[in-house]
Order: structure tokens, then sequence, then C-alpha cells
């Protein structure tokens, strides 16, 4: 395991177990955190932890697939609370040993469309 | 750049040059293709190459990141048509230096929920 794979598995371990302050530490100040779904966007790691702090259910997230080539990693995830498990994927940015930027896409269920190629199948 | 990275790039230069039998010595025989959100799947570097073929518009993929450990791969990208350009997200894990699998997510834009904390800001 990589530098970025354990410092994304430990971010997450913080995360599950409401380590706040242990969180923190992994952060850059300047953290930046962005959705680029909604366009939303959090600067600093003061705000990011308080983004996770402030989140109106219980929750932990799993992962089920982590990339990492030392600097970067990028995690196929799974979020639970006490009503859905939706899945997430990260894109994680390192700098001097901290987390210094996340990208984070939540991909919905949708209906596909017509497919032209007769070897799609469907599970 | 490490071995599955260039498989990946060169992946899809074949998608977006039409090299189609370029792109079958790229995968093993028993490939499979994933979509999680539709429940689709394709069996088989045949048919995931007929996916391809018969797609009823002319498109190419930009590749906007791309992270590696060897054995596998996430890239971040853009499907560009005549009328859209969505973001989609590719897992690739590979074995004996062909592509043998592949998990793909095409994350829409969504209006987010009222936040609880008060850092998350909007582009």
């Amino acid at each position: 395991m990589d530098a970025a794979e354990a410092l994304v598995r430990r971010f997450w371990d913080c995360a599950n177990t409401q380590d706040w302050p242990g969180l923190v530490r992994l952060l850059a100040p300047d953290l930046r955190y962005e959705l680029p779904q909604t366009r939303e966007f959090i600067h600093g790691a003061e705000g990011f932890v308080d983004f996770f702090v402030t989140w109106p259910q219980p929750w932990r997230v799993s992962l089920e697939r982590v990339v990492s080539d030392g600097t970067q990693a990028a995690v196929q995830m799974r979020f639970h609370d006490a009503q859905t498990q939706p899945l997430a994927l990260g894109f994680y940015t390192l700098r001097q040993g901290c987390i210094a930027a996340i990208t984070e896409f939540w991909p919905e269920p949708y209906e596909p469309p017509a497919r032209a190629s007769r070897f799609v199948q469907r599970a």
C-alpha cells in the first residue's frame, strides 16, 4: 500500500469514527473539495471538517476499490446511512503528505436508452 | 507512465480514431464491461467493440485525469458528440497486458440539497 492509499484509508477511518482532530491533521489547510455535479465547493480544511461534523444523520463510508499512484488516489466507495447506500467516487491529490484536493462524484441509477448493439445485456 | 496508464491511453486513442482492430488487440477476449448505474453489461471483447462501432453518432473521448497503479487505472474523462459533452469515470483492470474489466460511471448534474454547513459554496 503506497502513501496515497494509506492516507485515503486513514482519512475514511477517521471520518467513520468521528475522529475530527485526526481527520484535520491529514488535510492541507488550503484543501479544495469539489462536487462538480452540483458545482459546490469548500475551500479550507476547517470548512471541510465542518461539512462532515454537521451532516444531519449518522453515516459511514466503506471503500470498494482504491487505485493509487503515490501522489493521487481514486476511490470507489459506498455511503451508508439509515435509509440509503449510494455509490460515490473520489479523486484525492496529495501534497507534502497531506490531502490537498478532493473531487467527488455521486452517480445515480438511471434507465438506459435504447442501445444499437445487440451485445448489451442487463443484470 | 506505467503499463496500465499507457494501455488505457492507447485504448482511447484507438477508439477516437476508429481503429477497431487496434482496439480489440488491447482487450482480453473475456472482457467484462459494466455500467452499474443502469445494470447493463457486455461480456466479451467482440461485443464491446460492437458497442463502440454501432454508436449512433460520431464521438470522441478526452482524458482529464488518469490514476494508475500498474494493474488498475482510474480515469476522469469527457465524452464529446455534436450535442453534449458529459463527464464519465472509468476503472480499468489489467490482466496479462490486456484490459480485462471496465467499470464506467456517468454522473449527471443535479441541484444540491440544503447543506447544514455554512462553508459550502457554489461556483
